[in-house]
C-alpha cells in the first residue's frame, strides 16, 4: 500500500521565469517541495511540528529528475507527490508536475533520510513519523542512476559562488536548490539558451553554510552530457549528471 | 480622475522566505510588479503587447517604499496598484500590500518611463497607452525623498557581485528587483538578522547586464540608516537610502 497522492494547482508567476520565459530547475523543485511540505503539515508533520516534536528534520540525499518540457510564465500547473516507500534510514518519494491538460511535464523520484538537528547526524527514520504515510517498510533500498565520476584527462571549467543572505530559507540553511542554480550557471548564457535540460541526477554530501564560497565545477562527458560538482572546503557538497537536448 | 485600483490575493510560499520567515524586499516588489503586469495585460498593453505594437517597454527609475510588516511564509496578502499620474515623461504608479485583515503592510510610490526598445533611449510617454489608465496628464512633477550623497570621510564597505543567468527576467533583462537582494547582502547576516528595514528610497540610473560584475556599495549614514550604491564600471546604477528598525 502506498500514501495517498497530494496535489495542488499552481500559477507560474512572472518573476519565476528565466530568460527563456520557463522556469529554472531549482524553481520546480522550489514548487513540488513546497507541495509535498503542504501534505505534510496535513498529517501533522511539517518541518516545524517535527523540529517541535521530535528534533529532527528531512534531508534529501538524492533527486532523478526527468523533465518533458519545462512550465512557462503564466502558465497553472498541477504540482503533485507521493511517499512510496521507507526502510530503516531511507525514504523515498515521487513528485511530478502536469499542465492543464494532464500531460506529464516533469518527473522526480528522491530520497530523504532523518537527521537529528542538534548533532546534525543522521538517524535511523523514526517509526511513528513513517506511519503517518500508511505505507509498509520497503525491503529493498531503491537504487538511482549512478553519477560517473569527473574524467580527470579532461577539461573542467570552475566558478566560485558565495553563499549568499538570501540563498538562506526560513529553516536557516542554504536551499539546497540553490545548487541547481550554480550547478547551471557556470554553463553560460549562450549553453543554456540553446540547451533544454531533459534529465538531471543529482546526490548531496555535505551541507553548505552562509558565507562559505563554492566552487561550481563542470566537465562535458559527452555531447549533451554534463557532470558537475559542488566543492567546499575541498570536499564534494554535491554531484550531479545532467543530459540536454 | 485616477484609474480603477487592481488588486489580487498571494499566498507567500515557502521557498520564498528568507532567514527571518519573511519575504524579501525583492520578493515584496515581484509580487506587486506581477500583479500590475496583470492589470496591463486586461487593459491590452501588457509588456509583450507593448513590444509587439510600440517597440517600446517601461523602465522603473524611482521607488520609495515603506514597509509597515513584512509578509511572512504562509501568509495570503492582497496586493493592489493603481496608476496615479503621467506627464511628458513619467508615469506614476502606487503600489500596495495588505494583510487578509485589510492592515496596510506595504506601501509604494514609483515612477516608470517609457524606452524605445530599439534605441535605449528614453523616449516621450505614448499618449494611446497611458489614455488607457484613464487619467488626466498631471501638471507637476512627483517628486520623490531626495537620497543623500555617500560622505567621503565615512567607511564604504563593498562586495561584488557577478550578474549570473538566473538575474535574467523573461524580457531578457537583469530583474531590477536583484538589486536589493546586493544592497542588503553586503549588509551581512548579523545586521539583517536584528533590522527590520522601515523605509527603502532607491533611484535606477543605468541597466546593468548579463557577465557584469557590480559593486554593491554601504555606508551608514546613521543609526539605522544606510546608502547604498550598485556601482558598475565606475559608474551608479542605482543609488538608495534605507531606514532599519
Amino acid at each position: 500500500m502506498t500514501s495517498s497522492k497530494y496535489s495542488e494547482k499552481y500559477q507560474i508567476q512572472l518573476f519565476e521565469g528565466n530568460a527563456n520565459g520557463e522556469i529554472s530547475l531549482a524553481m520546480m523543485m522550489n514548487i513540488m517541495l513546497a507541495i509535498s511540505e503542504h501534505q505534510l503539515d496535513q498529517l501533522g508533520i511539517s518541518q516545524q511540528q517535527l523540529v517541535a516534536n521530535y528534533h529532527v528534520g528531512w534531508v534529501i540525499t538524492q533527486y532523478h529528475i526527468e523533465v518533458k518540457r519545462a512550465p512557462k510564465v503564466g502558465e497553472t500547473i498541477v504540482a503533485s507527490t507521493q511517499a512510496t516507500g521507507y526502510n530503516r534510514f531511507f525514504c523515498y518519494r515521487d513528485f511530478w508536475i502536469h499542465d492543464q491538460a494532464g500531460n506529464e511535464l516533469v518527473s522526480v523520484k528522491s530520497t530523504f533520510v532523518m537527521m537529528d538537528i542538534q548533532t546534525r547526524k543522521i538517524i535511523p527514520v523514526i517509526k511513528e513519523i513513517v506511519a503517518k504515510f500508511d505505507l509498509e517498510p520497503s525491503k529493498q533500498i531503491v537504487r538511482f542512476p549512478r553519477i560517473p565520476h569527473f574524467d580527470d584527462t579532461k577539461t573542467i571549467t570552475s566558478q566560485d559562488y558565495r553563499v549568499r543572505y538570501f540563498d538562506i530559507d526560513s529553516n536557516g540553511h542554504v536551499n539546497n536548490t540553490r545548487y541547481f542554480d550554480w550547478m547551471q550557471d557556470v554553463l553560460g548564457f549562450d549553453f543554456l539558451q540553446k540547451h533544454s535540460l531533459k534529465t538531471a541526477d543529482v546526490r548531496y554530501e555535505r551541507e553548505v553554510h552562509y558565507g562559505d564560497v563554492v566552487q561550481s565545477e563542470v566537465q562535458k562527458a559527452a555531447e549533451n552530457i554534463t557532470l558537475h560538482r559542488i566543492m567546499n572546503n575541498g570536499e564534494i557538497a554535491a554531484e550531479a549528471q545532467f543530459t540536454w537536448q
